[in-house]
């Protein structure tokens, strides 16, 4: 089943329903139909149905979906019990914040390294690890082997920072700086939209003053 | 158009279709087909197609959709026009990334005050504005008339934090803390998901690695 190709629209769908199912084992939740996790996730059944059965279908009729099962073959599928290393540049707000962030090591990902140009916060302690110089970043890759590396740089030393990231082997970038990175093909970058949360949010909030 | 009720899974979808919108205006192009949208954004042509028929359709056989008119048309929808004041509460790193964060505004959102309840950050300016007394809530909202409130508070005190702000009057919350709230219906929170990024990641680095 793992070795099955999955669309894009489906695998953008999957850590919602990994965090979903996350919520229902921490409440000790053992099954669910698809009708309810229909209804906590805004798809539709049928949907979810078909989703699911990319990985080749948990459900049994008038059952309903195997929580423990679901959120385990989901997790591997994402990739999530690899144990992958992630590396922070850039140790603003942004990169403290991130560090700092609970829900990455419950995932399974291990932060390994934080970087920084400026000179002020190198050797600063973030999540118990000491802010590096970002000049060093070559031989730390090499040490410490990293699998992503999350940018929080200014939008303008971007190119620069992620082209110098895959020159020491990098192959995953998760990048909150907007920027488009032209960067090679088997090289898999992740942007991060937080104002997509805040359009949704206002288009809630339009519909609702017009009621 | 605009009073015609969209579905949950569309709206979630728009933010991406106005953000690829907005890129495409930047560079000067004015009309795209819906292949091209397809390919950029991951979404079936036919899929895109029916989506913006929600909205009365502006493609046109062998001309595809027009970008200005598309792009104000889903900024409408999404409420982007209505000048929605936000206010963020917790002055930690996380809130000062957003109060710094430059899309929002250009999304035509408008920060107009910070508030924390540690008086060792309250007064101190970020982002030209000064951290307000959290204590003084009640009557900063009733001056200032926020419409929606960034939560980038301690998980423990999420829940109060929310109730206060409800109780202010506040409708509508962006909630970076992962904590379940349990509000009025007529509240709505939109709940911001940094590590499905991170998960969508994980599945491609997965992906490539099988390779």
């Amino acid at each position: 089943m793992n070795g099955k190709e999955v669309s894009g629209v489906v695998v953008r769908r999957l850590p919602r329903y990994y965090r979903y199912l996350d919520e229902l084992l921490n409440k000790n939740i053992t099954r669910i139909s698809s009708k309810e996790l229909s209804k906590k996730m805004g798809v539709t059944a049928s949907q979810i149905r078909q989703d699911l059965n990319c990985f080749g279908g948990f459900g049994q009729q008038g059952y309903g979906y195997n929580v423990e099962i679901l959120h385990e073959e989901i997790g591997n599928i994402l990739g999530l019990n690899n144990g992958y290393k992630m590396i922070i540049i850039g140790a603003g707000h942004l990169g403290h914040a991130m560090a700092n962030h609970k829900n990455p090591q419950k995932r399974g990902f291990k932060l390994v390294g934080i970087y920084d140009v400026n000179k002020s916060v190198i050797g600063e302690e973030i999540a118990g690890l000491k802010v590096e110089d970002f000049a060093d970043i070559e031989k730390s890759v090499e040490e410490k082997k990293p699998d992503i590396a999350i940018l929080s740089v200014p939008k303008g030393s971007v190119v620069e920072v992620a082209q110098k990231l895959v020159d020491c082997g990098i192959k995953s970038i998760l990048n909150f700086t907007y920027a488009e990175l032209d960067l090679p093909s088997d090289v898999v970058v992740e942007n991060v939209h937080i104002s997509d949360s805040l359009m949704t949010l206002a288009y809630e909030l339009n519909q609702n003053n017009k009621k």
